[in-house]
């Protein structure tokens, strides 16, 4: 990962942790972390069920010369959460994630995600644009942006994923985002950045699932449309959902002014969902999100 | 129909007409108003293509001595009808439409039917509440409404309906609410009732057709629960969407909160589908619904 | 206040506190409560600033034989409110708040808290309801919830007040609920009910304060209205605000309908105001709320 | 006006009427039309009260050959509206409206109708751009779009609202966007385009008029966010209201959250009342819009 040189972002870390709930571990993290002199700065928690459920939390910390510190606090949170049982992550906010956006032709979402990156509004490095579309290239090469056309199709599908995946590992990308990329994945590629793909579906799920929800919606006469942002498994448009929205529609809309609507929906939807994604205030339970906003 | 002693509805009426679209059309129609003293209050039209579509309008007209003109009126339109090969018809607010709610064992939608209703801001009169549990009596019978406790299941659908049948042809109902009664109806019974069922569904149709949908939107783990007012067809969860709405939830939301949030949704929902289609502002083409709102 | 026989709530509190931010406080309530065999269910905290900002903190735990501990645990908790010169309150979820609705003529908020209140899903026992006018009584006598008529105007305001804060003495009240009561309270009033008397506005507060919102709604031309739920300070309508909402509306509404449409947004924005006080899920600072969704 | 070539547009027109209601208007205009073998596209009516109020429509038409007959129209049409009474215009779709966009440093709103207007979704020219920063320059001119940069403050206003009108009457301006301009502008330049400049506030009007709305949104507590798109006349933030829209925010938002949020909802509601004004679908009323969706 790429080192982020603001100094405000070296003392500043998350933890998140998941674990059978019982009393104390709230005790045990606060504990903790005031032991390091860490002032926790924000906390979410949630318990799926206060008997016998999973506790999941999300702890926010601030921490004079940190950097100097993590090893000795890894190693001896190890021990807490061996006895405790959990899975843990801990993220430090001067190591920026990286991210590849994939498009094809149509460029709302890729706009909008580049806006709210240039603004500063995304924790994430855009590593690169891939595209099987040209459509794109001046837009991206003018923020900087390496970007790369790649053909894709049904029948070059295998081959076209192994060149992606050694361009996400050239780039060392930690997370995917699809930006109306309209392709599928193979079960391959997707095992491999498993709930690191982020996609933007143009409906509200699990209605309209698969190809042409805005015609399908049109056909059904329904009167709100909306999008979903999800995690991609190998299930199609069946990943966890992370955020969904809608708009009012009415009979006088065709299906170019239900994809105009639309595209506003979709592009702040897929945004929300990533800058979610970015500052780990999701974590992926079963087929479901916990999402600490 | 009950007539309704009020003055100023006398003189009140709504003219709604569908035929194929070509130029002229909004001519002869205010030319024939004109030429009879009546003046639009409200006109909305829609044209599904301006070419080789088809037109559709609803005008409201207020007309001086309007009960003394109608057989003039309706006789001289036949021939403009058959010119312009109209599917058309007149409405006179002094003849309220009566209306029949049918219920179970949750009443909030019945309740916020009933509000509206004494408030004065449904045009109906509420001929009889049917249900197959006794939870509603008391409350119906408060207003001075007949209630028919009506045991219903698979097993004696037929014989029910046929009760049902008779109590509606007995009280003139023109309009039967589904307000969360929760028993399939035949199609005997439907096709009996065209575009004159109004049921409410409590998802957003087409996501969780069918049984429990809210236990279904917590297990897809959804971002927003809706509710959905639709004309009932013999096609479940089917028929042209009236109104459909939403709210925001999250991952702490049990199936129980989703039920209660939801059932806030479904009441408003409801309610409005019931109010624009006594108010005559809407017109099933296909499977789909124009309102003009 | 009232016993409530239910066990599940005899081992069920809350601890609401505020205090200087500095490190360790999370560390040391959680290690309080985990001493005490209390499992925190439900946390949320904010803090103003991460430096030398405000903490604030709403912690719901489950403690087994929790009456038998009340005294050791607040006793010994006094100790460390000391240390971090910590405001605080525990609220035992078998006390139950006793509120008292206070209404005019229009009853859409009372039959709505009503409502909601014997569907069990407001933690409240509604000890009385007092009106100016007598068009609550039957319903409200129907409840079983004495009504007390109290005529209210400007010349005998004091009086009245007198007459009130008695009722609200001999009922126990901690909350009282303007549910639309249309009538201004002395400084002597609202100072006996400090942050403990709850009104619904009916605009989307700061815009259009005081009376006649609706009016002057319509007369300013705005496409959406609103309704603010707040504590009555002694300034009119500048009270820190709980909840807000608003709806759409267009150029065809006359003021008759904003009222109609408002009194939607009143409903469900007091009702919400309402039920997140007696959850305990709102602190007041300043004048300012923060509320614990 | 420029011309546009498009074949399509060359026999597409609006026109927009308002008069004192009476019997027979919408009879003559659509007999009127009829006769000149006009097809009505998208018709839309309000009168301000039955008796005695005011008569608005708009209605949008295509006719073969229509520029052929422009001149007769109008002349034919001009005995009509002086029998009516009517205040009218004809809007001809090859004219397209010439607007120039007034920015500041802020270009969340600039970039908004940029993207639209390329998306082909705004019926204008875009003329120019003024702006008294630089921050623009590089965007504007990227898209072929001439950009001035004029300074302006206080003490030098009168001049340079001088250079101002005469780049409006230079580059044929029809409308002006003030794009986040910030800037007051004189009386004697208001009057100049009357009903022809639209402004975004960045609060829902009529709450917090002039500076700084979101620090006082922020010290308010309030719980919605908006913004508002208005005309602008010589009353501070008093213009008729076009469009308006709201976010809910908590307490934990910083006026730097705020301003992001708002930021979205600013460009989104200008885009919108932008683009009615385009489509001929703004009636100004007094202090009031009628806008025609």
């Amino acid at each position: 990962m790429a080192l982020n040189n603001d100094k405000k972002l070296e003392n500043h870390a998350r933890l998140l942790v998941k674990c059978p709930d019982k009393p104390g571990i709230v005790s045990v993290l606060s504990t903790f972390l005031y032991k390091h002199n860490a002032n926790i700065i924000e906390s979410s928690q949630y318990s799926s069920d206060p008997e016998n459920g999973t506790f999941f939390i999300r702890i926010e910390y601030h921490c004079e010369n940190l950097q100097s510190k993590i090893s000795e606090m890894e190693n001896e949170f190890a021990q807490i959460a061996s006895d405790y049982e959990m899975d843990y992550s801990f993220y430090y906010l001067n190591k920026r994630q990286r991210s590849a956006i994939f498009c094809s032709k149509e460029l709302h979402c890729l706009l909008e995600l580049l806006w709210e990156w240039q603004n500063g509004d995304l924790e994430t490095d855009i590593a690169l644009v891939v595209s099987n579309h040209e459509a794109a290239r001046q837009i991206v090469e003018s923020y900087g942006i390496p970007f790369y056309y790649l053909p894709a199709n049904k029948d070059i599908r295998k081959q076209v994923e192994a060149e992606q995946i050694k361009l996400m590992d050239e780039y060392n990308v930690d997370l995917l985002i699809l930006a109306r990329y309209m392709q599928i994945l193979t079960p391959e590629f997707v095992d491999h950045f498993e709930n690191r793909i982020i996609n933007i579906h143009h409906s509200f799920l699990p209605a309209f699932i698969g190809a042409n929800p805005y015609e399908r919606a049109h056909k059904r006469g329904v009167k709100l449309i909306g999008a979903t942002s999800h995690y991609v498994t190998n299930e199609l448009d069946e990943g966890p959902i992370i955020e969904q929205d809608v708009e009012r529609v009415d009979h006088r809309a065709d299906v170019t002014t239900l994809r105009k609507i639309g595209s506003q929906i979709e592009r702040r939807v897929l945004t929300k969902a990533v800058k979610w994604h970015l500052e780990n205030r999701i974590i992926v339970e079963g087929n479901k999100t916990i999402v600490f906003h």
